[in-house]
C-alpha cells in the first residue's frame, strides 16, 4: 500500500541494539549472576562460575597471544572434562573456531582432521598420546601441542613441550574476549564419523549455537538450579550444544571421564543431578546394570536421549528408578537436538507399550528451526500426515550448519533446495508427530516392497531374550532382499534360537517383513556406539 | 594468523540454514503440538491453539485482501481480550506493523497517534465508541474502522461498517502468511505515554520480539503446562512480549478485560492459573484486597512486576496466599522486561526486610541483551560498584527498538553512544545486580547533596498507614530544593499527621533524605498508572 516504509527510514542497526548472537556471552552473564555458585564438579573438584569464566578468559588470551585469531582452527581431544568446556568458550573468545576430536577415532583418521581443518593447535589429554602422537606423525603438521593432565586421569605421555595450566599462565582474566564481528563467523568445526570415506566437517556459527544454547534448557526443562551430568560425550555436537546451554542457564556441569553404571548412579546421589542425555547405548547399559549397583534412592532426573527409539523395556526399567526418558532426534549438521517428541497429557494413561510407542516418534520440531517436512525425495513435496507414505526428513532454520568445510559439493547436496535433506526416511503422523523409519540406505526391498530395518529391530527389542540387534538387506534370488536380523542376547546361555525368534516376529509384525536369517554376534560398532551396518551389510552379502 | 579464512568460502547464508527470526513462526509450532490444548480462556470461551491460529491466518488473509501489506500500520484498540491476541500474530502475518493502542488516553492524543503512526485500518472494541469517534474527527483520517464486539464486554456503539467475525470471513485459513523479508523489519509500534509533550512511538522489530518471546517464559519459568492470567494491559510493549512468550510454549492465556481482586482470585482457582504480571498497583490492590475476596485456597502463582519494586508489605500479604513474587525492570524501548531481580538461594533465610530489600533491586540483564551498565551520563563509562555511585543505567542487545518512528533526533539521543540511554539512575552493587534510584529528574537536590526521591518512597511505604507515597523536589530559598511527599493514606481516618510521617522517616533513613513537606491527598495517574510526578511537582512547586 505504501510507497515508502516509515519502519525503514532512519531506523537502522547500531550497536546499541544490534549485537552478534553467540552463547559465549550467556557464560559472561552467568558468571556476573552467580561468581560464587559451583559451575563444575569433577572429581574432588569445584570450580566456580567466575573461576570457569576466568580460566576461559585466561585461555583465550593464551591463545590470542599465540598468534590465534578469526579464522584459526584450535583442536581439543578430551573426554568430558573442565579443560573440554573451558575450550567450548575460551577457543571462540580469542575469535578462533573449536574443533572437538572424536576421542575414539583412531591415529589416521585423526591426522586427517588435523590437516583438513587446518588446526594450527592442539590440546590434548595424556589419555590418548598414543593415538595423538600416530596422527600427528600421519599429518605431518606442525602444531603447537598442549598436553591437558587431568588429575582425575589416569597418566599418560606428554607430548607437548607446554602443559594447559602453564599455558593458562601465559593469558590473562582481563582480556577483553573477541566477540565474533559477524554472528554468522564459525564458532566449531566437528567431524562426523559417518560409516564409510572421509568425514566430513560441519561448520557451525555463533548464531545457532547461541539459539541451541537457549532452545535446549527450555526443551528438557533445565534451569539454574539443575545439575547436568555430562553421560554425552562433548565432542559429540558440542554435547548437543549442552557446553552452551547448562552453562548459559548458571546451572551445574558434572564430568565425567568414562561412563559406567555404577559410577553414574553414584553421581546422582552424591550431586543431586536432575538432568543428563546419552545414547541409547546409555540408556540401555543404566536399565540393565546390575541390581547391586542399582539406585536404591528414587531419583529425580530427566534423561534425554537421541539416535533410536527408547525401547520399551527400558523405559519400562528406568521409569521405576525415577527417570524420565525425552526422546530427542538430531544430527551434527543440526547441532545436535532438532526434534523432540513433546509429551501429551492424553498420553499419561496409556499403558507402556502405549506410551513407548509414542515414545519411539521423534517429534515435532525444535523453536530454533522453523520448517520440518517429510518430503517426497524427487519433488519435496510434503507428502500426506498418514503416518504410512515414507519419505525423506528435511529440516530448515537457524540451527542448521553453514555447510561443510572446504566441500561444496556435499554443501549443495544437503542444502541446496531450500531444505537441509537429513537422509533419513520417516513418515508424518496425523497429529504431525514424525516417525524416523530408516537412514535411505537401510531401506530393505522385497518382493518389490519397502521394508523397514528399523521396525523390525523394534519387534526384536521386546523379545525378552534381546540385548541389542540390527537388521539389514541379506542379496535374494527370489525376493530381490530380504531382511536378515544380527543379534545380541542378554544371557548367550538363553535358550532361544533363530527360529523362535522369526516366530516371535511373525507374531508381532507383517509376516512379509519378518526377517528370514537370525545371526548372534556381538554387534560391530563406531567409535560413536553406533551400530555399523555396513559391516553387517557385508556378512550378510556373504552368507 | 590466516591469509584467508577457509570458514568463510563457499558457506554463506542459505534458505535452508537462514531464516528470519520472529515470534509467528512459534505459534505455528505451537499449533502443529498442541492444536486441540485450550489456547485462550474468555470468560465462557475456549478457544483451541487450532482455532488461534486458524482466526490469527484469517485476519492476516483479510488484511492482505484490504491490501494491507509490508510497511503498513495496523491499529487496534482493544482491553485484553482473544481479538488482541489474535492482532498480535494476524496483523504481522500481514507483513504489517501492530499499533497497539494505550486504551486509557483520550480522544486527541488517540488522533495524534493514528496520524502520526500512519494507521491504515484500526480494529476497536466497541467499549472504547466515544473516544475513538473523538479521535477519528480529530486525525481527519479515513480509516478503515471494524468493530470488535466482545461478547463479554458491555456493548457499545459501532462505528465502522465492518464487524470484526465479518471480516474474519474475508479471509481464508489457508493463505500463506508474510514471513518478514528481514528479521530487522517491523513487528510493532508502540507509543510511550511519557508524562509530558507528545508521545515517542517506538519501533521493534521481528528479530527482537523473538528473542524476547524465548527469554520471558525461560525467566520466569513459564512452560506449556503454565496458565498466563492478564492482569497486565496487552497494549502495554505487547504485554512485555507474553502475548507472544505464552503462546510460544503453547501454554494457555487467560483474558480479563478490567482487573478487580475479585475476579483475579476466581479466575486463579477456576483455571488453575500458574503465572501473571503486573504493575505495582495490581500487586497492592490484591495484597489489599478485603479479607472476604481473598482466596481461602494456597495459590501456587508467579506474579512478575516491574516499573517500581514490590514494597516489602506487599510482599508480606501475597507470600502467605502462594505467590511468589518476581522482580523485573523494562522499558517500551527495550521490548518491556530488561531486568531481573534474579533470586540467590542464599537469600531464602533472609527475614521479610532482609529478603524484600534483596527483591527492591532491579538486578542482573535479560539473555537476549549482552550489556548493561550504570555509566556516568557524560563519559559513559562504568561507575564503581560499590552500591553507591549514582550512574545512569544503560542498556545494549538486541532487544532494543530499532528507534522511535520519524523521530531520528530522539532516535539519537537514545540509541547513539553504542548503548540504550533509558535515563534512569542507579547503582551497581558488588554483587553485580543494579538498584535504580530515581529517573533522571526525579532526584532531589538539596544542599549540594542528591536525595532519591525513590528511597524516601520505599520508607514511606513502610510506614502502617501509607497507601501510596510520591516525593518530588520542592524549591527552598536555603537548600535550592527539599523533598516533598505526597501520600495516600489506607485509611483517611488513621491517626497520623505530617509530623508523625517525617519524624517516622527520620527514624529509617538519614536527616538530609526526611520529606520537609507532607501533602495528603489521592495520587494523580497517567493512563497506565503511573503517578504523574509532573503534577506533583507543580502542586510542590505553588506551595
Amino acid at each position: 500500500m505504501s510507497q515508502t516504509n516509515p519502519f525503514e527510514i532512519d531506523l537502522d542497526r547500531r550497536p546499541a541494539n544490534y549485537q552478534p548472537l553467540t552463547p559465549l556471552s550467556l557464560l559472561e552473564r552467568s558468571a556476573g549472576i552467580y561468581p560464587d555458585k559451583t559451575a563444575i564438579i569433577h572429581g574432588s573438584q569445584r570450580i566456580t562460575y567466575r573461576d570457569f569464566w576466568q580460566r576461559s578468559l585466561r585461555l583465550a588470551s593464551a591463545l590470542n597471544r599465540r598468534g590465534i585469531g578469526r579464522g584459526d582452527t584450535v583442536s581439543v581431544m578430551a573426554p568430558n572434562t573442565p579443560q573440554m568446556l573451558e575450550a567450548h568458550f575460551g577457543v571462540p573468545m580469542s575469535g578462533a573456531v573449536l574443533n572437538s576430536l572424536n576421542i575414539r577415532l583412531d591415529g589416521p583418521t585423526i591426522g586427517h582432521i588435523l590437516e583438513h581443518g587446518e588446526a594450527k593447535i592442539l590440546l590434548t589429554d595424556t589419555e590418548f598420546a598414543p593415538v595423538i602422537r600416530e596422527a600427528l606423525a600421519v599429518s605431518g603438521k606442525d602444531l603447537l601441542v598442549i598436553d591437558i593432565d587431568d588429575p582425575e586421569g589416569e597418566g599418560g605421555e606428554r607430548l607437548g613441550g607446554l602443559d594447559y595450566e602453564d599455558f593458562l599462565k601465559e593469558g590473562t582474566p582481563d582480556f577483553e574476549w573477541i566477540m565474533p564481528e559477524d554472528e554468522w563467523d564459525a564458532i566449531s568445526l566437528n567431524y562426523t564419523s559417518g560409516t564409510t570415506g572421509n568425514p566430513k566437517g560441519v561448520v557451525c556459527h555463533h548464531r545457532g549455537a547461541y539459539l541451541a544454547a537457549m532452545s535446549n534448557p527450555m526443551m528438557i526443562g533445565l534451569g539454574s538450579d539443575s545439575v547436568y551430568l555430562w553421560t554425552l560425550p562433548m565432542f559429540h555436537c558440542n554435547g548437543w550444544c549442552f557446553t552452551w546451554g547448562v552453562s548459559a542457564m548458571g546451572a551445574t556441569h558434572v564430568c565425567l571421564r568414562k561412563f559406567d553404571p555404577a559410577t553414574v548412579f553414584r553421581l546422582i546421589e552424591e550431586h543431586g543431578v536432575t538432568h543428563q542425555c546419552g545414547a541409547p547405548i546409555i540408556l540401555n547399559a543404566m536399565a540393565h546394570a546390575a541390581e547391586e549397583v542399582k539406585p536404591s534412592f528414587k531419583s529425580k532426573v530427566v534423561i534425554a536421549t537421541g539416535g533410536a527409539a527408547p525401547p520399551s523395556p527400558v523405559i519400562a526399567a528406568l521409569e521405576p528408578m525415577g527417570f524420565e526418558v525425552i526422546h530427542l532426534y538430531g544430527l551434527t549438521e543440526v547441532y545436535g537436538p532438532a526434534t523432540i517428541c513433546a509429551w501429551q497429557k492424553s498420553w499419561d494413561d496409556l499403558d507402556l507399550e502405549g506410551r513407548a510407542s509414542k515414545k519411539a516418534r521423534q517429534g515435532v520440531v525444535y523453536p530454533s528451526l522453523n520448517g520440518m517436512r517429510i518430503g517426497d525425495p524427487e519433488t519435496l513435496e510434503a507428502v500426506p500426515a498418514d503416518g504410512e507414505t515414507l519419505g525423506e526428513l528435511m529440516l530448515r532454520g537457524n540451527t542448521v550448519m553453514k555447510g561443510y568445510l572446504k566441500n561444496l559439493e556435499e554443501s549443495e547436496k544437503s542444502l541446496k533446495d531450500g531444505w537441509y535433506r537429513t537422509g533419513d526416511l520417516g513418515v508424518m503422523h496425523p497429529d504431525g508427530y514424525i516417525e524416523i523409519k530408516d537412514r535411505s540406505k537401510d531401506i530393505i526391498i522385497s518382493g518389490g516392497e519397502n521394508i523397514s530395518s528399523l521396525e523390525i529391530e523394534e519387534t526384536l527389542y521386546r523379545h525378552p531374550q534381546i540385548l541389542e540387534a540390527a537388521v539389514v538387506a541379506r542379496p535374494d534370488e527370489k525376493w530381490g532382499e530380504t531382511p536378515c536380523a544380527f543379534v545380541t542376547l542378554k544371557d548367550s546361555s538363553a535358550e532361544t534360537n533363530a527360529e523362535e525368534i522369526i516366530q516371535f516376529c511373525r507374531e508381532h509384525m507383517a509376516h512379509y517383513k519378518t526377517p528370514k536369517t537370525v545371526v548372534f554376534l556381538e554387534l560391530p560398532k563406531t567409535s560413536t556406539g553406533k551400530i555399523q551396518k555396513h559391516v553387517l551389510r557385508e556378512k550378510a552379502q556373504a552368507l
